[in-house]
């Protein structure tokens, strides 16, 4: 057997968490406000080091969103650290003791929150998701080991000199916020094996890095992020209101994981409302990918949907739509189709709603409103860790309570059991 | 690509989780007293199945220890029954709103408890675990993919035949409780490659199988069970009261995950303390296991530990005991070894006692009590599914709520994100 070659990280970072569990909430708002103040003081070597990942992605051909998302200004500099300032304006989750009760014997149990210690976390070549996941970490106590896209190592790298120096400030190891910058693959299985020294791992990227993630950790993930989201317009629905939900869905932002992707309109409603479907969503570029029975009510204004068009998340102007019988066969649809991201049923009957929330079990599930909400900030967590779509710990947007476990503490006076 | 083998059960466990969805409280209490009447009636061909296996098991050699698991009795079947009554009785922890509250923008947003839809348990050569965990699942309104010990496949396919009488007698689709009943060790990894009908494992077994569960299985596993499990004795502990604790939490059942195996005993103390262990520990049986400087102070009662032995899960009259200079190396002891299931602290000083709770995040953290009341039944939890000593989902005795997850639900009046 080979020893790991993450363990000396692992190990470092095991012990930083141990330093973090002594902070209270001012000591580690400090942190971050620390970590703030270094990021500006470092500006120039962050955006110097930006530049380079910024000219070699551009010859190496990345995509122009990929660039986009790599690049760092002053602008958003500030940004990044403005929302620093709001984490540091979150409530602290740790300590507080979720349940407390006095045991028949007269033992007092209470569950109380912890970090849940070290954190992993591998993601594409966004800088600011960096700054983002040792931010949230350090606040709930947390050490982090972060392994970014390689088109942004020298970014990371800069960024990591000012959170280090931040920690070495408020002495604490700079072992708390750890950066895997050698591109070599093989280091991410490493880390995915490394269980006895990371509790979690989250996979902030595409399906093929959650597929990863489910068959090599041996630690728990978080998956999701991946949103084949659906919305049905059912016969009870107010079909002028609904057609501004569908745009809303669909076009507000559609290379989002809750963007729309595919419509399922009630049959008897389907021939009145697909057409102004088409009329409003054509003019603003969107391609329609229909089933039969929605291609004949579309007449030239939509392409028939091919195999596995239903099982697709766009990401982009396309819609896919279907035309069902009833509430039923829409959700036989999202069962067998969806991501268990978002879904969204429109209807003023309130047995169709209702039966569409008993049997749509995604992580967020709406009544008369857009998919567009599954989000940490629309749903009030104040900072989002990750989108969800798996069932343990957490589901949907993930706020600073998923980055915690508890403990069972347990408090007598010489109590054996009997 | 091949086919996974379990995949039509899956298929068929995943549609028949629907049809538990519709299930209130009421219907699935019904369910279990089915279940219990099925059992009494179908008890002839479930203990001479089970006389079958024990004849098989004597003949293969198994252990008396673990043919004493195997065996069912009419007063067992009596108690098994008893136990579904127990979780009859248990309040339902499906469909309530964990939390509810009104966006600013007017959307009410909850959080609602669901099932997790399809549980998969793999265990040994209990068949009370068979429908401990059917019941569990179902009152849950969970779908159950069950994976036995092979020396018990006879004593399951005869419980089954009852539980699924029950669902067949309540309406219900049989598929909702399965088992594999194949003694194929293939199945296993099948089963936890099923990630996409299958959504969460528990496996109930020794340290073997849940390093295989975490190496295989892509979909959350609850690992635990396995306690190496600490009483620290402060140099402020109340001696006396202190013996009784160490003998409680040593000698009441030594066979259990949450009994003391290894006994850290402040300096200043453990020249008066160790050899009242010793004097109370030997004539019970128990084998003392000790560091250099414990061995100097027990004379001829107790041996000297070796390589690994503060690294195991004793389950047996076995106790190591080592001195330590203070909290602060108990701690470090603790850390190192732990098995983070259940830890102790005696002292009568409330400042180590909170050093000691603030320092261990264990599943369980007492002060002045004994190790052994991590339980479910001792927790008020009513049932227990497993004991979990990660971090994620459900931490220590895990009870129905771990059966559990939530979906969010949005209700709004056509709300569009701006």
């Amino acid at each position: 057997m080979t020893t790991n070659p993450l363990l000396p990280m692992g190990e470092k970072a095991r012990a930083a968490s141990y330093a973090l569990l002594g902070l209270g909430a001012a000591e580690k708002n400090a942190l971050l406000a620390t970590i703030s103040a270094q990021l500006h003081a470092h500006q120039e070597a962050i955006l110097a080091a930006n530049a380079e990942d910024m000219i070699l992605a551009e010859q190496s051909g990345l995509s122009g969103a990929m660039l986009d998302r790599l690049l760092l200004t002053p602008e958003r500099l500030a940004a990044i650290r403005a929302d620093i300032d709001t984490v540091i304006g979150l409530a602290d989750p740790v300590g507080i003791d979720i349940d407390s009760r006095l045991l028949e014997n007269g033992m007092r149990l209470a569950r109380r929150r912890i970090p849940l210690g070290v954190v992993g976390v591998i993601y594409e070549a966004r800088p600011n998701v960096t700054v983002d996941v040792a931010v949230l970490a350090l606040k709930t106590g947390n050490a982090a080991i972060m392994r970014g896209g390689k088109e942004t190592v020298r970014s990371n790298q800069a960024l990591m000199v000012a959170i280090h120096a931040a920690l070495a400030e408020r002495g604490l190891p700079k072992e708390a916020v750890q950066l895997i910058d050698n591109p070599d693959r093989a280091l991410v299985t490493a880390l995915l094996n490394l269980d006895s020294h990371v509790d979690m791992v989250i996979p902030r990227g595409g399906a093929g890095l959650h597929q990863l993630c489910k068959e090599q950790a041996r630690m728990p993930v978080i998956t999701g992020g991946i949103g084949i989201c659906h919305m049905f317009i059912d016969r009870a629905a107010d079909l002028k209101r609904a057609l501004a939900l569908v745009e809303n869905a669909k076009v507000q932002r559609p290379t989002v994981c809750n963007a729309l992707d595919t419509l399922l309109v009630h049959q008897q409603v389907a021939a009145e409302f697909l057409p102004q479907v088409a009329a409003m969503l054509k003019p603003q570029g969107v391609t329609l990918k229909a089933c039969p029975k929605a291609l004949a009510l579309l007449s030239g204004e939509a392409e028939a949907a091919g195999e596995g068009d239903f099982d697709t998340e766009w990401l982009s102007l396309v819609l896919g739509v279907k035309v069902v019988a009833d509430v039923n066969e829409a959700i036989a649809h999202i069962r067998a189709h969806s991501s268990e991201h978002s879904e969204s049923v429109i209807t003023e009957d309130r047995r169709v709603a209702d039966q569409f929330v008993a049997a749509i079990n995604s992580a967020a599930v709406y009544v008369n409103a857009s998919t567009r909400f599954t989000d940490g900030s629309q749903f009030g967590l104040g900072a989002e860790v990750a989108v969800s779509t798996q069932k343990l710990h957490a589901r949907g947007p993930m706020g600073l309570e998923a980055l915690t476990t508890y403990k069972w503490v347990g408090t007598g006076d010489y109590h054996a059991r009997q």
